[in-house]
């Protein structure tokens, strides 16, 4: 894996991270595909939409179709989901925390319940990192124990510490012999860096990872339950300890001022399910806000959803065939919102990228952290 | 509207229909799209699928999103789905029928419910034909009773001869000034043939229509019931009667065997929602038959679905992955299915046709008859 930074605009970075599958223009943002396939979405249709890289969930594929049955199939995940570019998955961890009371943790490892059959699962550290090589991942990330929100410093503290102990432990399993198949190129392993709030436990996470060399740092526990500034303080305490030379991912965020907000902290990498989960429910990213499709002034509209917008959906189709799709519970509305939604995403991405090219960052930061937040803003 | 025949094999028809917004190889077979949407599909796909013509619900889009919100897009129902090929309308007839007790008729017209919010509807065969107008379809079908099954003599003849009486105000509504507008060509309407299970009165029908010039003739009230047997001899009766320089469309059938047998007996024109139905279901036709993806049996079969298909679902992604796909309820699966089974059906009709020109259907339609109809049919 090769990592150039081309140009920073502050503590904004403009990359390029390349991977045997493919390189990735950074600050990049990630669609999840949770099961194999981002919701509505074919391969193809993310290619033209400029996704250089997907996300996919290890927690769910291991419980269904579980990583055994992927791996019959040539090129592993991208074999079985057909997408030839490359894939983040994550390590399990988060999901695992989200079971609460269904799991039960030891310093070994994580025991839960199947939430698809109630079958007894154990899951370690070097467990995690077995099932990221035989998904084939091109990127997987450490096994981690997320803290939750609100944590004391001393809970924070324990937590954290099981994290790299974890991170470590599975960094060791994961390169022990250099990884890759006949179909599969070697992946390459992030950490995450936990310590929940408290910017001490945050240098102290960073400071264990860097006892092995890791391939990228990821900033996790973060979209737990905190407010904007505290988790805007967690990203200045580490915009500039980050080592220069690795990609930074900020993990499971967020709304289009989240992203912006982060590159001028120095984040390259973002996922997020908000855009595909607000094109199910009808809300629809656009230039003057977000709009909510089920909005009865839509019904005779034959407008585009937005005319500044050059994504399919927006060149073929009316207002008010959105919101008939919708209230048919017609599938290709699904597929329309969604579209859309991921192209406003990677097209962000693209402006970003473009400004700090030019230096201009600050001005586009200015203006999305302009555009209005809440759904149903109204739209000229 | 100029229809042309190309050839002919004992009483099948090889032919190509010409309208104003494209041709219609025939026998053809016509993807339903109820509420202005071939379920999951994109007006692309399906013309990359080969489609050349869709099928439009006049009853569903009558009531949601309503014919004038439709005529507020340039081109109409055309503008409106983003499907630029020709459009048939069915009138309503056959939705209304399926309302039962909700539903009264008279002389004059059908009064009912909307299923949708309980609003009292009347609906004319004049209505019928403005509805059809504002969408503009391509192909109209006159508006008529579709006749219970069973039924007595008598009441398939006094059921009958409403229909025709409807169908000839229908068609002097619908000509009356020529039809068109500057977004939309003006359409063609197609007349219905009648009369249930009793070969006379279906002779009485078409007597009846051809007091007027009707484009072309449908073949309604079969579905409903019926044995194949009986399906079969009305068939038989119409093949010699119905005009030959005129399309015929069997509405609403059917299986693979039934389109062959309707070929058979010169029939070029179908419509069905089984290859949509079915691929919602999990039901995928293949050349060695009907094939339930949820079967236990492809949970771990990397193979592609029909080995000899060449659609892009086949070619690109395994059972296990169509199956894994549909367990978790992922969208992506009904679009595959869809795509799939459409292309199956599309595919048969250019065997179909490809097999008339060179004066061999009789061999394929032994093969399609010997193809397993059952669903679960076991495969290679």
């Amino acid at each position: 894996m090769d990592f150039e930074l081309l140009g920073t605009e502050g503590a904004a970075r403009l990359g390029r991270l390349t991977l045997p599958r493919g390189a990735i223009d950074t600050p990049a943002f990630m669609p999840v595909g949770t099961y194999g396939t981002v919701k509505a979405m074919t391969p193809v249709e993310l290619e033209q939409l400029g996704a250089q890289i997907v996300l996919a969930n290890t927690f769910h594929l291991m419980l269904r179709p579980g990583a055994a049955i992927v791996a019959l199939h040539r090129g592993a995940l991208h074999g079985f989901m057909g997408w030839q570019r490359p894939i983040l998955t994550d390590s399990g961890g988060f999901q695992v925390y989200s079971l609460a009371r269904l799991r039960r943790i030891d310093e070994d490892g994580v025991s839960f319940r199947s939430p698809v059959d109630g079958a007894p699962i154990r899951l370690r550290p070097e467990d995690a990192m077995d099932v990221q090589r035989a998904l084939g991942a091109d990127i997987a990330m450490a096994f981690d124990e997320c803290t939750g929100y609100p944590a004391s410093h001393e809970q924070a503290r324990e937590s954290m510490q099981r994290s790299m102990r974890w991170a470590l432990r599975g960094y060791d399993h994961y390169y022990r012999d250099g990884g890759g198949s006949e179909s599969s190129p070697p992946g390459q392993l992030f950490g995450i860096v936990q310590g929940g709030m408290y910017s001490d436990l945050r240098f102290e996470s960073l400071q264990r990872l860097q006892e092995r060399d890791f391939a990228g740092y990821a900033i996790g526990g973060l979209a737990v339950g905190e407010s904007e500034p505290q988790r805007v303080q967690v990203l200045d305490a580490l915009a500039t300890r980050l080592p220069a030379d690795r990609p930074r991912y900020l993990m499971g965020i967020g709304y289009p001022h989240d992203i912006v907000t982060a590159v001028l902290r120095g984040v390259d990498l973002f996922d997020c399910v908000v855009p595909m989960r607000h094109a199910r429910n009808g809300h629809l990213f656009t230039s003057q806000g977000i709009l909510n499709i089920r909005n009865a002034a839509y019904q005779s509209d034959p407008e585009p959803l937005d005319p500044e917008c050059d994504c399919s959906t927006c060149q073929r189709y009316s207002r008010a065939y959105l919101r008939h799709l919708d209230r048919c519970n017609e599938i290709l509305g699904l597929r329309l919102a969604t579209l859309h939604n991921l192209h406003f995403y990677l097209q962000l991405m693209r402006a970003i990228r473009a400004a700090i090219a030019e230096q201009r960052l600050r001005e586009l930061a200015e203006r999305v952290m302009a555009w209005p937040r809440r759904t149903g803003a109204p739209v000229a």
